[in-house]
């Protein structure tokens, strides 16, 4: 059956041939882990994925979510499922065995999620959500709140969420105005009202544990002031028993383009006064524990917005290679009609999304192999290293994995025709699924401040230094692969623009020109994405280039031509090379033209008035 | 009251100060016009789309159309504002008086299409889809077909459709099956199933009018065997009075991600042998006849588009002016939140977006101008040269227009953050709306073939040599204009660039490289767009820098910069030149970088095996 989640064969490569993550195992952490043992979770999962996700996905779309006087109940067919995710143990899949964790690396947690947003990414946002908050427990909760709440976060039993933004606090956190008091028994006693929230309430769990950003009465203004508390939805006693409900009402939910099974709450805490909740991290530690939790979500809208990439480009292909369209431009006068793949037009709508696609997921996917890396080093050198690089890179995940999954969503569209338009084909609902992740978790805006106005001048500038050696040991070893020297060569004059780009946008940044040069944060994020796109591709022809030479052995050309249309794998590791290729050749040069523009510095941006603008 | 639809002054200013379309008055068909008359059609149509399409437009989207029983009900509050595009005449704003028209010129009705759309694109429909058949039977009718059907179909009495799409010929159209029969009283049987027709069934007019595709039986396969039939709904009697109904039944109606108060049918014609029409344009001329139509339809969904994303930018910019989030990057620590417009990266959002549709605006109301300047010119040679120029902007308009155009409106989603992804806010319905409009009437890929295999090569090269001596005028003028120089300079290097871009794949076109050059006809189609963009721009530059030079005389810079600010007038002409300067220096470099990415002729697409694309 045509594979509509994620490649098995690639994910497979990234993970093995790319970028070996068998070498985890050789850390203490992952010493009783091996292959065998990753390939089965991951098989377990997209057998979860495809037989279970996928068929709720179009129904929960449809049906969304229902809200009536304060309750919400997700789309009926979601209970049956979430029970089989909590009995799969599939929502701690990186998470230490002694907390109820499966003990897996971050890099295979991010491929079981991969394909869950694939399949159904309204169902996936539950786990995903209270994970993110059992996390915060985790690792800045005291003994007696790891007790009470870890193992049925983790297990699933509870639900979490994230109660940052506000009608007015939104990508501004620092101007919320939840406000939080002292109660004499130690806990506080939390007042205001939080709109966006993810699985706010719902009806899956018995429980739903609130992370809440609020400001303590008296604290400093702006991010400097801003605690963070543990509210749950029904108080939890003392000895783990549920109490009566805390006051947590939700006073709505949102009607949106997309995810309609996942509730989109409005919510009103204290208002009757009664709303209590715990302290985590500290007084006015509030961001700092936020962040922790911001690091991770982003990695995950990120794979979010993959899964639904990947399968809006599996769809498509499968499409392609069905629909009977026009005739070969090299056909005869009466030739018949072909399948759509067969136009060149077409084969580059889908080399580019299978470039995006597969580029992203090494991206992701390298940067949580960094972070597992980083897991079992003991050299503190090179765990900084590792860092540097996890830090510099998740804002490019964040948004240019979203902005471009979002466009590859709309290209699956476009090679679907009309029928695209459609409801009875899924890809108009992958991209109405998609639109959100390159808002939310921090716009892409904010990504790019994050990039051009902390992470380049960071240490001056270490982590970009790091990211542009590692770049560059992929482009050495390419230079010496007859078939890919010409990339290396590409990429690595491409290095040179970027790293001139990249210093004078941050020289400009640091003068009074700093709102010009901030006009261009964005495309400058943008050419860095294009840049490790290149980056990861090339690298991936390079380890497919030793596998396919190893296929085709000392064969003539004739012979290896037919190999690669013959041999499965064959005609993978060569689509790997023609993939970098594309992506090389046909796109890095555009990026060029990009970092041109960029060193314009061009200041109309600025200068034009707020009336210049019309309406 | 903020606008929200087009903006009032650029549509003055592109008429009368870019393009001067009152030199049309000079011309004897449109002798009896002037400034004024266009105004007041302008501001008539402007008062109908904002007080009563706009209003009708959101809840349409959410209630839909109707399908029962083979009937289909619009959206209820659809028939009160058609009856009022009726009474006021807008269904043929452009066509000759005789006819019904208001012998308008073209861009006129252009500039009136846009404001419908941006109100209400389900219900603009439906005039246009009337318009265009009826022009067909205006064009290629007998005398007693004109008598029939024209009054009635201008009028909007009755409506009309297009059926080319059948399930298995959509781009393809020549390989369609619908088959038709001459009866012995000259009519012609109709057999066939035909999808994908907008306004195909509803109960807003009392007859529907379908020209049909279909082949006469015996004729030659392909398009040279097409014939095109008009087929009523109801017969219609040689008295005029309507007859019986015809064979035509609706299957269906398709669920679509937007668009959703205008019907998309599935019909079924001569389910019962009954379903009789007139052939139109002599047999196997179907194409012929059709193209004539598509020629029409295809700038007119370009409008569509481009009203979609007017709206889009509007909404934006009104939003970003009244919602307070952030400090100012300059602003010291403790400053108030400011409007989003006051950010950089908000900035460049809104002028790119503002680049875009003021561009692509010019664009596709100067393909309309030359149109009109075909109508009035009595020179052989101009004609020719207009007509050049019409066709070889064709397929650029409703290519590059509808792509941007649903990039704007992801972009208004963007600008308007987390509130952009609900319905509570206009721009999500925006980009639903606007999605199907790189699809119909000729995909990309199919406007990019247009382009690359018939337009270029087309008379050896003249009309893409008249088009680059066109942009050559406006580059030479903006030269002697000292603050646009530098830009002149840049985009005359650019059309170098895209000179011998084009010639390169052009030639490899012709060779047996043919496939690796369509692999980038989309490509080469989107950089014509940009630099027709920069042109466009330019020519506005030049026109607003003698205007702003008026308003600021010889006051000293620092009085300059006040009017700036001050001057409504001012703001808008100082604005128009930050845009070019924007798109030529941060947009135009990329253009650049894209010509060699062209350049390359990657041959990937074509080399990657069909099983290379995994799945």
């Amino acid at each position: 059956m045509a594979q509509t989640l994620t490649d098995r064969k690639d994910v497979q490569f990234v993970l093995f041939d790319h970028l070996n993550i068998e070498e985890l195992t050789k850390g203490k952490k992952f010493e009783d882990l091996n292959k065998k043992t990753f390939e089965m979770v991951i098989s377990e999962a997209r057998s979860l994925a495809t037989k279970e996700m996928l068929p709720t996905s179009a129904d929960a779309d449809q049906e969304g979510c229902l809200f009536e006087g304060g309750d919400v109940k997700v789309p009926e067919s979601f209970h049956r499922v979430y029970d089989q995710i909590k009995k799969g143990e599939w929502i701690a899949v990186a998470d230490d065995l002694e907390v109820g964790g499966q003990g897996m690396p971050e890099v295979i947690s991010l491929a079981v999620l991969e394909m869950f947003h694939a399949s159904n990414s309204a169902l996936a946002g539950f786990p995903m959500l209270g994970h993110g908050a059992a996390k915060l427990v985790e690792i800045f909760g005291t003994e007696q709140m790891k007790k009470l709440f870890l193992q049925k976060m983790y297990s699933g039993q509870w639900g979490g969420t994230m109660l940052l933004t506000e009608p007015n606090a939104g990508s501004d956190v620092g101007a919320l105005e939840t406000t939080a008091t002292k109660n004499s028994d130690g806990t506080y006693s939390v007042q205001g009202n939080k709109i966006f929230i993810s699985g706010g309430e719902h009806d899956l769990t018995e429980n739903i544990i609130h992370p809440v950003l609020a400001r303590i009465e008296g604290a400093p203004k702006g991010t400097a002031g801003i605690s963070l508390f543990i509210v749950p939805k029904i108080w939890v006693n003392d000895d783990g028993s549920l109490g009566e409900a805390n006051d947590v009402i939700c006073t709505g939910i949102e009607e949106k383009i997309g995810l309609h099974g996942s509730p989109t709450c409005s919510l009103t805490l204290g208002g009757k006064g009664n709303c209590r909740g715990f302290l985590l991290g500290g007084e006015n530690k509030g961001i700092r524990v936020m962040f922790h939790m911001m690091n991770e979500a982003r990695l995950a809208v990120a794979i979010q917005a993959l899964g639904l990439a990947s399968s809006a480009y599996l769809y498509s292909v499968n499409y392609a290679r069905e629909r009977l369209q026009g005739k070969s431009l090299t056909g005869a006068k009466d030739s018949p009609q072909v399948p759509i793949i067969q136009h060149p037009d077409v084969r580059r709508m889908l080399l580019w999304m299978k470039a995006q696609v597969e580029g992203n997921r090494s991206m992701n996917f390298y940067t949580a192999f960094c972070m597992d890396k980083v897991a079992i080093t003991e050299n503190e050198e090179e765990k900084e290293y590792l860092e540097d690089l996890i830090g510099f890179l998740t804002p490019i995940c964040k948004a240019y994995t979203s902005e471009k999954s979002c466009q590859v969503c709309g290209q699956a569209i476009q090679v679907h025709g009309g029928y695209g338009a459609c409801r009875d084909y899924p890809v108009e609902q992958l991209l109405r699924d998609c639109k959100i992740t390159t808002i939310y978790e921090g716009t892409t805006g904010i990504q790019a401040m994050d990039l051009l106005g902390r992470k380049i001048g960071m240490k001056q500038g270490k982590p970009f230094k790091s990211l542009i050696k590692e770049i560059g040991k992929v482009t050495a070893a390419a230079r010496k692969i007859p078939d890919l020297k010409d990339l290396a060569g590409r990429l690595d004059e491409t290095l040179t623009s970027l790293t001139m780009t990249t210093m004078q946008l941050a020289q400009a940044a640091a003068t009074p020109k700093v709102l010009e040069a901030f006009a261009h944060a964005c495309p400058l994020l943008e050419v860095f994405g294009d840049v490790i796109l290149a980056w990861m591709l090339l690298w991936r022809a390079s380890a497919a280039s030793t596998k396919l030479d190893k296929i085709l052995g000392d064969a003539d050309d004739e012979k290896k031509k037919t190999k690669i249309n013959k041999n499965k794998d064959a005609a993978y590791y060569h689509g790997q090379i023609q993939t970098a290729r594309y992506f090389i050749n046909s796109v890095l040069p555009g990026t060029i033209g990009k970092m041109n523009a960029i060193s314009n510095i061009e200041a109309a941006p600025v200068k034009i008035t707020d009336a210049g603008f019309g309406g």
